[in-house]
């Protein structure tokens, strides 16, 4: 039997400025551990700014998306011009604050925020053509924006919830490694690190979004 | 019961120029899952180099390898200079070309190579102690340069194994997710990406190896 392929979409490398490193790594786990199989795709642009991860504090260097991003896909990555949905079973979004500030600028801007092209095109395209979308994270914020009336999940964060249900979106309350499946629009999310989790918790929650994808892929 | 206390030693964040980091992430997952907790540290000093990781080649930057690894941890990271092995109950090294690069220079002189004092002082300090020490990839190549006559494990590469054996090391062929423990030092080493594994291969040596170690803990 061929194995289902799943593109994974990354934003950098590093929770504050780029993917979430643990959600992007787990993601790939349940992927591989439910039979399943992986490419991996960043756009290729800069990084909206470089954080120290210790500090805080912005440095002044540039970095690109997809440059960083392959450190976790090992060198094996794509650019995500690259990406044709129709050659793909799911969209998988990991989260981490690059989904946020290099992915859409909700991080920036709040509920009035945009969608990069590139992106926006990605789960338009996803959705005509009927293929699921995974989202971890912050992520999910994206696809109500993009989408409209989809039922997601972030966890708790009042702010963000708030934003969900300006784009139009529907919002579950959820907590550690819960997910909400929206069947419609083939929606699959989980909170991860939006709440205050542990690397287990974040693993748990991977691999129920990524048996889910798969179900309705 | 308190829970057991590992300190994991990063030497970057990336497999070309800093810690690999799915076997980074596979550690921290396999001892969360196992019922033990972890500190993360790193050397604050200057990497070798920064590698592009799509090209493989060189980039004229310099980055911090604390900084760097801080992205994997999370900003939850401490010096290397603050870790007194007596404060933990075992040491773990993911692998990476960091290991090779920033912890020693294997990479660049071959079986001639050095390890950085203070990677030295707390290998000597673990065994001296009594206190395991799990290394995971090209990491175990450290080990019988400073205890001598260990038996690890770096998979199956001959060149890396003529290395071992010139410094007095015994090394055990292995394949994907096996574990070699030699009991009178008290260490333990897995092949990991030393092979050519898939990243659930990577998840299962990893499990074993903190299921061992925590044994002998």
């Amino acid at each position: 039997m061929t194995k289902k392929k799943l593109a994974v979409i990354l934003s950098g490398c590093g929770v504050f400025d780029g993917a979430e490193i643990h959600e992007s790594v787990l993601t790939m786990l349940a992927i591989a551990n439910n039979g399943a199989e992986y490419q991996i795709f960043a756009p290729d642009k800069n990084q909206h700014h470089v954080i120290n991860h210790i500090t805080g504090e912005e440095m002044k260097e540039t970095r690109n998306v997809l440059i960083e991003a392959a450190r976790i896909a090992r060198g094996n990555i794509k650019p995500l011009t690259d990406l044709d949905v129709r050659d793909f079973d799911a969209i998988l979004f990991p989260g981490g604050f690059g989904v946020a500030k290099n992915l859409c600028d909700f991080a920036l801007k709040g509920a009035d925020f945009s969608v990069i092209p590139l992106v926006e095109n990605v789960i338009k395209s996803a959705y005509q053509n009927g293929k699921p979308i995974g989202a971890l994270c912050i992520s999910p914020v994206m696809i109500p924006k993009i989408l409209g009336e989809v039922e997601v999940t972030i966890g708790s964060d009042n702010g963000t919830i708030a934003a969900i249900e300006k784009n139009g979106g529907k919002h579950k309350i959820t907590t550690h490694g819960e997910i909400v499946i929206d069947n419609k629009y083939k929606v699959v999310t989980t909170p991860c690190y939006m709440l205050d989790a542990t690397i287990d918790q974040i693993a748990t929650g991977a691999d129920k979004l990524v048996k889910a994808i798969l179900k309705l892929a």
